[in-house]
């Protein structure tokens, strides 16, 4: 068995990777550590956990030690040094934060505030994108997860971008999240009454990802010329994101050919699910789940190709996705820990 | 005090009309007409009315001969022969459904399938829109209530469109609608486990209210070439919408100053708030109340002005648009009735 | 007009009396203060109020200059004093908090863990149920406007206890509130995804209110014997208290009876309701109104007579009946500014 | 690999069954039927299977005929003909609904309205609780699976009833459920702006669980004299169910002695969990698992002592409480199919 150490686990990404990793095959947690929460039962915290397990935490270090994978699931600026560490001792670390996920530093520095801590490691890292990187991810011993949002629009962009088939610029897309995406720590933003039925834009033209979706479908793209409009909103829901995706093709298409072309794009893909042409992506399809699923639509009238694309942003967009990086990492059934299928409720 | 009827006073947006109007200074409710619930008390369809009112549900010409003023809030097709009815009698008829929201009847018949009943009805109505047509309101007898989505759609790009600002084609509206947009009806769309939680878009590039959001925005357009890309989605919440809306300006622009536009194209209105620049709009802002509010965002980059725009869909989305129309028509303050300020929750 | 003000303006309780009292037609808000906020207008807090009013937060002293009538909406140990202040200039004193609703200083200890800090003003209070105190309300300048689970569960019992016809000792009231009654302070138990899609209880036989409303019920009970077994649960709503009561008749019943017994218990109170045998009482029949709603049910079996009582929290149960106490003590029309309907949805 | 097929399997419990066993390692889905779906990929029903599994709608002898263990998924009063047809062929039969979980037919009569068809089969079915009747499981080929209410309430009472710690009679059991309880059918109780932002009591002292929960306790108690006061709840959210229950110790009691009872009670149990004193069992801790979860809370003044019991009303409710059944009767490991932990949110 291999041993995963988590390492910022009581956080709800450290949380969903405990959970699912407890009925993964092939690996044992050997530690989760936490500031907060140093010396606690990980089910004081997360009650659900209560006679499942009695995991303890501890400090980093410690869980670095004892672990052969360690994820960090960490707020952005604090995974350098834990990778660092993690190399060193030549261990495989998984950033779920976004310490790695741009490779150009002035934009990191634009849009988190500060320069890389520790600039040598950077180049090393695999953006851990399955299907765009699978390759490469079999080889680094550093994955940079990807963003929650950036996954169901990368996914849904990929294909076309790869082929040239609309343009870079203008596309749009149009975000809604469940709250879980802000995380355990408490806010105005994420307090019941304020969020309960009613919903929300933030960040609007300004939100993080908007570099990182833009670099990573450029490395996709010949023109290298994407440019995203983005708008994040806050669902009053737990989980999953929902991405509507206005794009403007560059000749008039088939929508037809189209969708054969996604389909036979992600056609080998375990986890990317093109849904036939009339039916539409919706939350609960994918929810609790780390597969994604797209559709595609089409206004002929003013030739937009919109597509709406869906994952679960505690799985596919954190969590799962992660523990799908490892698996392809260490050459394991890539589905491993991953089968869970959408409760239709 | 003025008679007001009902005709279809059990559906949603019957219901909604009946509990404003009970508390509305300068009319009362003469009666309420119910094809279903005949005979019935309105309480035992609705019992938050138990021991308040006891409103029998009766036919719709008892209901038109006892009042001044008629809500015809019927699914579309069956309000032309009310409002024939009515206007026969001199009296008032104020169209909740879509019968007379297009006054191009090939539009109309490519949208709802069939060509108007009643043709020399056509051209005297007036589209409900207070923002827009106040002065004509005042003098008509017929009076067309707009749809939900397009009321919130429109009075966001209003002050844009009839200054010629923006790009008139390529407008997406990205909408995001409460279930009570759906009706009292069944179906499967509106089971509780199907939406909550949930997300979903709907009738994508293909939904009734784009050629009324074409037609009405073109008629206070120099160039009538206004061209919409309009998504609406099922949110998981009872009420209320948010529009979030992507347009180009044809030439850079300055926030400010476009944000001061703005303000002043409002300033007079009772009902419409432009927030701040800095403030983001959001449904609970507006919800239970009649008002809308409109936050302006731009993406510099790529040179987008992007709109926020709340209603709550069953008041300023129609019942209390509905009234306020109503007010006007009849000489009343315009706010009567319609007073009630958003719960913070 | 008189002139009111408003101590803790910002919490949910005093920006549910902001709201309310924007519409009353009898009063005008004259100051509201706040610790957090002083210096900050209203909507920058709740930006439903923008554009409606620019009330800015100054501090108490300010707003008890300014004011005829004052609600204190403080967390409890705090209106004292503020009492004392008020009555010290002869004005009115609204209490929303727990200062005053126990008469009995050693039964305040035991629960609040501090005695009275100002013993002389305790005495000349009233509790401010309307139902049971309406005349003594018109004659006091103190009110101690009640709890939100103890109005639900008092306004169904004082008819049985009243008339001594259920057994006082062994009344289990099983209650549920929406997420609002915790208030505007963050907590990981309203922290959305903490509470959303699940229930809870807390503060199980615990729970302040049942002092309250045992010492209520005795001061109408003649065996002054009533001891109640109480649990609070934590609805995933924003809004709403719905309280199933299950009561042992002394002798076996007749239901038509006793409800007629409550019928006419309440037959002369604006917003005290008693369903039709055979319907049951539901949040959403009164969320957003002062009404409360009660059904009666018999489980002969087991001769238990089981009530459930809905109100919605923050009026019935908080802003509405201060202001129903306010206009009793003053001589207004007692549903001035609180006849909102509840919507169905 | 046992061939497992479902009856009725586009209701909810078809469905979660197929969810849970899609992934569970010894049995494969050999067909499922389905009356209104018949022909029809059970992905078209729920899209969250689509390109995961394409199971067709066949009819219920052809799913008979080429299965070895069969779930009858379906409404009371059809499955007795079923089993008949199933035990006739010396095949396995595991009934979801009601017609075998009351063993006295003048019981059934009254709750149910109709005598048993085929009364030959009564008397040989297992009531499919393990935690009670695990032995007799083993040896049966018709299981009735318990009802989610019976089973959350029946888990907490049977460490008190079976050792006659508590009052027989006069049990009071205040049960939430989240929607899905209602089934896939539509119904103005299930449309989401009905229920939503809301909480009804329904079937008050009428529900057919509480003649099931009597006959199972009485099964377990010596004295068989348990008498229920049942009052289900609709909750608005999709899974769950929370029981507060009321229990009168018969003598006082100390609660460490208790829970240590109940703990060992349960010691063996792979799924239902006591909670340490002070802790609250909440519908979030056992969500989407087969868990139940158990907490302990005692009114020394009144001598009540509460119980709180939480299941996922799907999972240990239904689907996985069948599946473990089939999992103790085939041999397998109890917890196959089961493993799935309640994610936090």
């Amino acid at each position: 068995m291999v041993k995963v150490g988590i390492i910022g686990g009581t956080g709800y990404v450290g949380a969903e990777l405990i959970r699912l990793l407890m009925n993964h095959k092939e690996v044992t947690i050997s530690g989760i550590s936490s500031v907060s929460f140093s010396g606690q039962d990980i089910s004081s915290i997360y009650p659900s956990f209560y006679n499942i397990t009695s995991l303890i935490c501890t400090d980093e270090d410690e869980v670095i030690e004892k672990s052969d994978v360690i994820f960090a699931a960490l707020p952005h600026g604090l995974s350098e040094h834990i990778a660092k560490k993690v190399l060193d001792k030549n261990k495989i670390c998984i950033d779920m934060g976004a310490d790695f996920r741009l490779s150009d530093e002035s934009v990191y520095k634009k849009w988190y505030g500060k320069s890389f801590d520790l600039s040598e490691l950077h180049g090393s890292e695999v953006y851990g994108l399955p299907e765009l990187n699978r390759t490469r991810i079999k080889e680094t011993k550093l994955v940079a997860n990807p963003g929650c949002y950036a996954t169901s629009i990368e996914l849904a962009l990929l294909p076309l971008i790869s082929k040239g088939l609309i343009e870079e610029k203008g596309i749009i897309a149009d975000s809604k999240s469940g709250v879980s995406g802000a995380g355990r720590a408490l806010s105005q933003g994420s307090h019941f009454t304020d969020c309960n039925e009613s919903l929300s834009a933030y960040k609007i033209a300004n939100h993080r990802h908007t570099p990182e979706i833009e670099e990573v479908l450029n490395s996709a793209s010949l023109d290298k010329k994407v440019k995203l409009i983005f708008t994040p909103h806050l669902l009053p829901i737990n989980r999953g994101i929902l991405s509507t995706i206005y794009t403007t093709p560059k000749e008039q298409i088939n929508l037809v050919d189209i969708h054969k072309e996604f389909t036979e794009f992600y056609s080998k893909e375990p986890f990317v699910n093109v849904l036939p042409l009339g039916e539409v992506a919706k939350i609960n399809n994918v929810r609790l789940s780390n597969y994604c699923q797209i559709s595609l639509h089409y206004d002929e009238d003013s030739n937009k190709l919109i597509l709406i694309s869906c994952i679960d942003n505690m799985i596919k967009g954190a969590a799962g996705q992660g523990i799908q990086n490892m698996n392809i990492l260490l050459g394991f059934d890539e589905s491993e820990g991953l089968n869970t299928i959408a409760p239709a409720f």
